[in-house]
């Protein structure tokens, strides 16, 4: 059983990792897992409530603005706290606090096979009354507006009066810290009360964001099993609503009160906000509570069917891996308004904003168990392809779409270029994501439909950044995915996958049009689109200059990276990692250090760009220099360790990623979990492990086991089925579930049809 | 004549330039032209008075800030206003103004060869009162502190009552325009009121700094001529003194009304700054004010005597390089707090700040007219060498001084690094200055004090910053003065100044050893200099790699500078430039395209360091790619252009440079003069037509005429001594003025002596 993630001990150092570990969310909403009765002693906290997209704007201050900065940016904005509960025992009505008393026993939970969070306290009151203390938790996927605590009393040694106050406040601000450059600063009460009523048992909340002016409203309703006497209130100066609930409690006998909170926006909802949100509660109330638990779990269960990965023999890993997919889940947006940001909806860092770790981590995760859930994903970066195309204007190009680093509208929000705007591989990243899923589904509608217009516009850009010299076609001042490095020519990781970019721009166009060639036509004139430009693409991609070091022969970084001195990471003391903290980017910049993996990376997305020698000179030539201060690293290390054949290696850096925020290893998990490192942690398995490669003739599997394990299973999607896979020692095991055709696949190598009703296993050599 | 700046009408849309081109000051004070009584129709104004390297300490903003970006910078601030006066005519106190009433003559003249302005208005009132009114203007060159205004009245049709109302405000701002990345952001209100006092006639205004807390003092006393009531008003609310003259005015007999301010502040002044101000005060009283004119116009002989350049057949360009001599005279600071700043004391554009323009545009100038006032430069870089080192840990190094980009008190300014910081060949500019000064004056003693700490300690920065690899010496990641390319490996201009650097610490070490090898061993000790570490210096220069490609036969600007597209300049239309305000930094960035001369600079400074070829190339190379958009590049190109015998070329740029801000051909002369660019004018005609370069062995001319002129002629100071030179078609004459003993110069490529009582004429070739 390691379906659970647990603390048995109140640890009250740990509770601001905790509210992110802890957190619930379904894609469009997300709560931190704060405590209703607040924390003792003013222990630190991040109290948040998020919906996804949900922002503000805010200007961007410069000491120095030039050309082309962005003026603002958008900022995830803290909605409406619902999570306060206070319960006063007794005539005496004594608060029960964790300041005060005694906490007999305590357990919180994390039900990753239900959905929900249970967290159960039994407390004994400074006058002696034993209280045992229930609340569970739901951010329903079924119902996406809805959050839900149910709280359950049972008063273990008396009888008598109990009273319980639910409120929910508009006073909400985010968090701020001005130190940490990875965490946001700007000004943090974006967010005022515009709606503050009371109907009945129901209460309703607005608020409007400064400048974007989007609403955020919330309804809270609270449903109780005992005959209570109610009252509610507002209380206009301090923005809150009360629900008050008093009643007559007999000695263990258990009372319940669920508080139902329904959370609308002006982005998904239209008309009046308050009739959406009446509309959305009066839904749910025919719906029990345990109905309610039940489709949660029922949910999970299909979730886990097509996504559930095991690994025999490690206990650790195992809850690792299935903690990383839960959050995954929970995070991922699903409309066209919303994708997945750095943290997901668990925190605040990154200020909520969307990067390339999308397409990049999370994005193939989501492809290979919940396809449906990638294709929200490429339709959101569709959504913002207008932005796309008046940044790269604004970036003095005469074509294409330049995606922004950082979004959550579309608009560039980074402030900082060098290590923003100047990664333009964004640009080819996304294109990649949608080669990706037209090579593991086969949906040419999805090409004509979105495919070759966003490919077309990238490849475009790439045209206009790029020029033909003596090396080739070549792609100047611009910054690769590792940070350290800045604002060079011709990264190897930037052509390589611009080149893919262009040759399938190509592609889609001739697989789009051998489908629908008359669609095809209307949209190469929308586009503009010419066979001499198309020629042109194929062009540049054949002349990409690729950087080749024969000496060490290994593709360099970039034209100049060989040049540079190497950073002397022997004698840099531990402290002072991440060396972003502890040295001016001019300083890492000068170096052969490396951030994260870079080339690496490349080498394992197009793998066939390059002969395997170079491939693995590159890993131990770049693994020497890598700090692997981004958490974005080590999987990708991890994945390339276990394609050379050193799964010892292979193995430990499967680890560092696996538990990254469970055990908080990089010390900032209260800000959020590092959403692109736990999508790592199933690449390094399904992509790693088992070898897994998305191409266009279909799955490739070149499976090895560590030694550390028993053996493995997955789940994967291709071409629309659902292929369920084990690794032992012996075999890899291969099995469609639910299938109604066959499947093709290559197993080290070798080709294999997958029957409907057949088992596939491929003996491994030893 | 052309000794005066003249402006016979008043055009009120160039009033806001006039300010900074009548501009008065003293390298300590500098008071804008602004109008005593205002200006018409609220026209814009930057009404301002400076005090050079006083500041403030402003918050820099960051929208993502990273380790080692400077969190404060300083600001110059403008302080007491005591430019307004104004004047009532008849019992119906009818107020001057130029709005209303009939302004029959107007002229205003900024006195080049008195140092002084004269402003006179004759006007009509709308009663029909005639009053002929003049203005005339000082900021002493003989006492640093004051600044006069002497008013003169004739009633040309009337007698009777005439009213002064003289005032003196502390309630002052800076000047902000938030669009133009070119003038500063910031907070402008930092100068807070700290005193406000009368004593008889005297008043008092002290106000402070915001957060350096630096203090800024003025005392204003008025003296008169006539028999007039005075009154004093101190308004505390208004932050005003307001001194009120009344008589009775008799037609045609003229009245002055003279009002002399004292200005003191915290950073030069001892003690209570009233009891300083007083004691200036009253220092003065027995100076009457033709006195203090007729000081001031014997200064500027002498000034004239040791700078004056004519050229024979040219006013305008005659004009011009007076009128930026004398500017530059105004501007430059004379104690070891301050500097002369990118704008001089004219206005507040790049808030005050010194830039590397100083050693390499400006002391050159002051070096060959007034090296006393070279030598102050000097002492003030020695004075921040400690926030040099500082600078130079916090950004990564071991060792060495790293000199801020921008600053005023020492401590770097810049806030966008990569073309801030990240331009380390300011530290080479600097040794630069320090080696030329040396080779001028031949002043050994300056090496023991200053010279071989300053240098040894700026060559510890290449030591650090660079490393030895295949190419030879290389030193990556910096960014040379072509501001248009940044982050770049070997930048030549860099490299070639970081080795001349690191060759003359090893020498001035020699040279001062041979002085006093004493005081050489103790400071070697105190600077734990070792002779493996000057051998090291000495490698290190012997190895330098300065890129040349053998294709064009030039220096390229970096390593892969020539790897990048060529600008489409042919295609861009006149109103994209300055491209740094039309483009993003990165564009630019990614295309051969120059702001201003770089290696073609470097070719100016060192021109030894190549073959003419290669200097030849380099310049037909980068001319074709150099926009000229920062106002230091247009001398240079005239300078090289000379050296190459286009002298067509030559003069035409040359005229660029030398009314660019007499003619405002920026558009933003508002914000104050082009200093370096004013600096620049003199260079083109000495370093350029007559071809001086300042070498080991002495000065050496190849001097060259332009058709356009008749003959030219200036003065240098070489070894101690006063040369006067002229240059016609047919020779070169050069003299010693009250000199003592002979001077070595080298004339196109021969060796001469000069001595004290002879003419040298040296024919020239056809």
């Amino acid at each position: 059983m390691n379906w659970h993630i647990k603390r048995n001990r109140l640890n009250v150092e740990e509770l601001i990792n905790e509210e992110s570990l802890f957190f619930l969310g379904n894609g469009y909403l997300g709560v931190r897992g704060n405590f209703e009765e607040g924390y003792p002693d003013e222990s630190p906290t991040i109290r948040g409530t998020y919906i996804n997209a949900f922002h503000d704007i805010i200007d961007i201050p410069y000491g120095e603005k030039l050309y082309g900065f962005p003026d603002t940016q958008q900022k995830m904005l803290n909605v409406q706290d619902t999570q306060s509960v206070h319960i006063y025992l007794g005539e005496e009505e004594e608060l029960y606090t964790l300041e005060q008393g005694q906490v007999l026993n305590y357990s919180r939970k994390l039900l990753l096979d239900e959905g929900s969070t249970a967290r159960e306290i039994y407390w004994k009151s400074p006058l002696g009354k034993e209280l045992n203390i229930r609340f569970e938790r739901l951010v329903s996927f079924v119902h996406r507006e809805l959050f839900m605590i149910k709280l359950t009393l049972i008063p273990v040694n008396f009888s008598g009066k109990l009273k319980v106050v639910s409120s929910v406040s508009g006073d909400v601000e985010n968090y701020v810290n001005e130190e940490d450059p990875r965490v946001a600063t700007g000004e943090a009460k974006r967010l005022h009360l515009s709606r503050l009523l009371v109907n009945e048992d129901v209460g309703y909340i607005e608020s409007q964001a400064e400048v974007s002016r989007l609403l955020a409203g919330c309804m809270t309703r609270h449903y109780t099993d005992v005959n209570a006497e109610m009252s509610v209130y507002k209380d206009d100066h301090s923005k809150q609503l009360l629900f008050e609930y008093v009643w007559e409690a007999e000695e263990s006998v258990p009372a319940s009160l669920t508080k139902r909170t329904i959370f609308v926006d002006s982005l998904r909802h239209e008309g009046d906000l308050y009739e959406a949100a009446i509309q959305l509660q009066q839904s749910l109330e025919d719906w029990r509570d345990d109905e309610l638990f039940h489709k949660q779990k029922e949910y999970m269960v299909q979730f886990w069917r097509h996504g559930d990965v095991r690994v025999g023999g490690d206990f650790k890993l195992q809850e690792g891996l299935r903690f990383n997919l839960y959050h995954l889940l929970q995070s991922v947006g699903r409309d066209s308004y919303s994708n997945i940001s750095a943290k997901g909806l668990s925190g605040e860092g990154y200020e909520g904003h969307y990067f390339w770790d999308t397409e990049i981590y999370m994005f193939p995760v989501f492809l290979m168990i919940a396809p449906d859930l990638a294709r929200k994903l490429l339709i959101y970066r569709y959504s913002i392809l207008s932005h796309a195309k008046n940044r790269a204007a604004e970036m003095g190009h005469q074509q294409g779409a330049l995606f922004p680093w950082r979004t959550i509208s579309g608009k560039e929000c980074s402030s900082y270029f060098p290590a923003g705007t100047a990664q333009y591989h964004i640009s080819a990243d996304i294109a990649y994501s949608y080669i990706q899923y037209y090579q593991a589904t086969g949906d040419t509608d999805f090409l004509l439909d979105y495919g070759v217009e966003l490919l077309v516009e990238t490849a475009r850009l790439w045209m206009d950044v790029g020029h033909l010299n003596k090396n080739g076609f070549s792609i100047n001042n611009v910054t690769g995915p590792d940070e350290y490095t800045a604002i060079v020519n011709n990264n190897y990781y930037t052509n390589v996958m611009a080149k893919h970019n262009l040759i399938w721009a190509v592609k889609a166009y001739q697989l789009a049009k051998r489908k629908n060639s008359k669609r095809v036509k209307d949209l190469a004139e929308t586009l503009c689109l010419t066979k001499e430009e198309l020629e042109e693409f194929k062009q540049a991609a054949v002349t990409m200059n690729l950087p080749y070091d024969s000496q060490f022969g290994i593709n360099p970084q970039d034209d100049t990276f060989l040049n540079k001195a190497v950073w002397d990471m022997k004698n840099t003391p531990a402290d002072e990692f991440p060396l972003l903290l502890h040295f001016h980017p001019l300083t890492l910049y000068r170096y052969q250090v490396c951030k994260q993996a870079d080339t690496v990376l490349a080498h394992f997305l197009l793998e066939d760009e390059q002969d395997f020698e170079t491939i693995r000179n590159s890993y131990n030539y770049y693994e020497k220099i890598t700090t692997h201060d981004s958490s974005l690293s080590t999987c990708v290390f991890s994945m390339m360790a276990a394609k050379l054949g050193d799964l010892e290696k292979a193995f430990h850096y499967f680890g560092d990623s696996a538990r990254l925020d469970l055990d908080n290893m990089h010390g900032n998990t209260k800000d959020g979990l590092h959403m692109a490192n736990m999508a790592g942690s199933f690449m390094a398995i399904v992509f790693g492990f088992a070898g897994l490669r998305i191409k266009e003739n279909g799955l490739h599997f070149t499976p090895k086991l560590p030694e550390q394990w028993s053996d493995y299973s997955f789940h994967v999607h291709g071409q629309g089925q659902l292929i369920s896979a084990c690794v032992t020692s012996q075999y890899m095991r291969l099995k469609l579930i639910d299938a109604n055709r066959p499947v093709e696949v290559h197993v080290n190598g070798l080709h294999y049809r997958i029957k409907p009703d057949e088992t596939l296993k491929v003996f491994l050599a030893d």
